[in-house]
């Protein structure tokens, strides 16, 4: 078994890094905080001597070493970049697991056959640069490298100027690395494991997203002196795609959601109509045909709006993947493990999006999940219990054992 | 008559003052800009043989002396604040126009029997610091000194700080003036004069306002784990607010509008449903009855939407006025001098609001309107002819020196 306390001690202290408002944490990707996060994760990992690498996304790999020389490694991961208003755990408990991992083995003397890789993943959050995953997407050879360092925040600064500066732009060429296997653990951010009073998810899928980001242009005009038919109202607009969305989303149930996180009015006065809305839709199942479906009946809907109010209508798909199918025999050594070390356990279908998720194109991946309270997750309120992070991390131990062989 | 090319190179040379990103301006209440500007209007100012005053709030008073002693000044002015993507025009033309009628005086060697003050009134938009009419509030003893100070931009600085900071914290009393009468001349923001064909609005009325602050407070979740019956969606009362707030604006119909100009996010990540949304309903009709009714509406109807998504809901109410009746014989003035100049006028209620409506309270004032084109303001695209600004100027000096006595 792996050592509990000392998994939530090191939680704890990662969570003194770039604290929220709220007891949780504002960690976003290639800022400072991002960067004193890095440094505290690479002394940990030098201690429990690894070898760090760094690839030209700024995603660190710290490997253990096996016995055989010709053995792919095992990587064993996930992130700890966070939300502007995340919890301590999202991503977090990942990373952490995994080196406990490896710290666990080092105290009992264990050398395995294949490596071990502790990984975290560059920019999973996708808050600051869309789209999530992103550095594991370019790991996979979903997105191009330039694509991802021409990504751009709010304010217009570049995922790869952002991650010069904070000096954590390695040598490495991103994807190089074969993998053997990927095992994520992750807390499950949805409420079904606490509701069903299960310890552990066997992750067994993963569903589908797309963001669609929606640029609505309409006619900056005065509030006050502009009659109602006269108006070009890119925000009126807007509020019937919001409302178009759940109805899409609640005629896609059950296996279904969709919803809106991010809106921007321009230029955001009082008195001045918008001229421009900028907002991103986020749909998602586990159902590759359901989750096109809802996509195209968005896409048309909120043309035929746009149209009604003579409002110009732009759609970016910024963010995407199918539903994934997690690796048979990975999602069966999980299942084992829980079942070994008597926890309590059910499958589950991810249904957040993960590094796993394009790890499992280029390797056989699988996760492991424990419950949160109350299913909350993106937001600084997060909460689980040392005793669900513990009986996480010896599931993904005794799992990652199974595969790198004794 | 007024030197119509002397007025137009003034409004080209303070256009040059806080630049735009499409051809208007961007000078903001309080910024550097905005001082940039004062500046410029209080050189040429004192080149007109003006005496500067300015008061607590930052409202500047350039005097040319009259020729009784004990006769009371008349005020003529507007605002040389902008909107963020503001036109060249908005509240330009009415400071400006009120200047050229003292060159005018000057270069006719005319000497009026009462004072005429100059008067660039502070913070009339409320884009940066709500409500609108912010100095003039003050000065009409609507508002208190204290509460102007303590209005804050989106970024938290308050106008008391901001005001110290540009340097035009004035010495002098808020309102501790005293006026025989107030004139403002403005371009109409709307398309009424242009679609009739006339050159001069007299304005005999002006709508009034509420901008109610809604702040709603949903629950930070993620988009994707959380389930659609689990959300607490802040997001979606705020578009079903909208869509009711255009129901009743409708419903009002004739002699009302509603809309929707600044939304904020919180914290605005596409994968967060958000915490907390805020927005602001400006809505506004010339008949008092009608918009409290709508006002009341909305709040009831706002509140029923939140309550069925047990979304929390707090309203306040960030700027009001009550429509107003402009002098009778300062009409008079406006509509005789238009006549005989031969302009073709019409009688004309102001859809926006303007310094003009709190100077009523404490002296007879009213406002003299021209065209712009397509009715379009709070755009960067604002436009208006030459001709137009010179006979809205020529009214205001003949219905000016009517007030004024020669
Ligand atoms: N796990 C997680 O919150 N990932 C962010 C990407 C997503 O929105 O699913
Ligand atoms: N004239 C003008 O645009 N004033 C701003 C206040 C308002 O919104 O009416």
């Amino acid at each position: 078994r792996i050592d509990g306390e000392r998994l939530w001690d090191s939680l704890m202290q990662m969570a003194k890094v770039g604290p929220g408002v709220a007891g949780g944490n504002n960690r976003q990707t290639l800022t400072d905080a991002d960067a004193e996060g890095r440094a505290l994760f690479a002394r940990w990992c030098e201690e429990a001597g690894c070898t760090m690498g760094v690839d030209a996304m700024g995603t660190m790999f710290a490997t253990r070493a096996g016995e055989d020389p010709e053995a792919l490694p095992v990587y064993v991961g996930s992130h700890l970049d966070t939300q502007p208003t995340g919890g301590k755990y999202d991503g977090v408990l990942g990373v952490l697991g995994a080196l406990e991992v490896v710290r666990s083995l080092n105290d009992l003397g264990i050398r395995t056959k294949h490596p071990i890789v502790v990984t975290n993943w560059a920019n999973e959050e996708g808050a600051r640069f869309a789209p999530a995953m992103l550095a594991s997407g370019v790991f996979a050879g979903v997105h191009s490298l330039d694509y991802a360092y021409g990504r751009r925040d709010l304010e217009g600064k570049s995922y790869g100027e952002e991650l010069a500066r904070i000096g954590w732009k390695g040598e490495e060429e991103v994807g190089a690395r074969r993998m053997h296997a990927y095992y994520e653990l992750h807390i499950e951010q949805g409420p079904i494991l606490e509701a069903e009073g299960r310890t552990i998810g066997v992750v067994t899928h993963c569903q589908g997203l797309w963001w669609l980001e929606f640029t609505l242009t309409g006619r900056e005009a005065h509030t006050g002196s502009t009659p109602m038919a006269m108006r070009t109202n890119a925000g009126l607009a807007m509020a019937r795609i919001f409302e178009m969305v759940q109805e899409v989303a609640m005629a896609a149930q059950p296996g279904a959601v969709g919803g809106v996180g991010q809106v921007t009015f321009s230029p955001n006065s009082r008195n001045v109509l918008p001229g421009t809305v900028v907002f991103t839709v986020d749909i998602r199942s586990p159902d590759q045909a359901k989750l096109d479906g809802m996509r195209a009946a968005i896409e048309s809907r909120a043309a035929a709006i746009c149209a009604e109010l003579g409002v110009g209508c732009a759609v970016d798909p910024v963010g995407h993947f199918d539903p994934v199918t997690f690796a048979p025999e990975l999602v069966a050594n999980v299942r084992a493990a829980a079942e070994r070390l008597g926890f309590s356990h059910m499958d589950l279908i991810s249904g957040a999006g993960h590094d796993a998720c394009w790890a499992a194109r280029v390797a056989p991946a699988t996760m492991v999940m424990c419950p949160c309270v109350g299913g909350l997750s993106h937001n600084e309120a997060e909460e689980i219990s040392p005793d669900w992070a513990a009986a996480g991390t010896d599931v993904l131990f005794h799992a990652v054992l199974e595969t790198a062989g004794v």
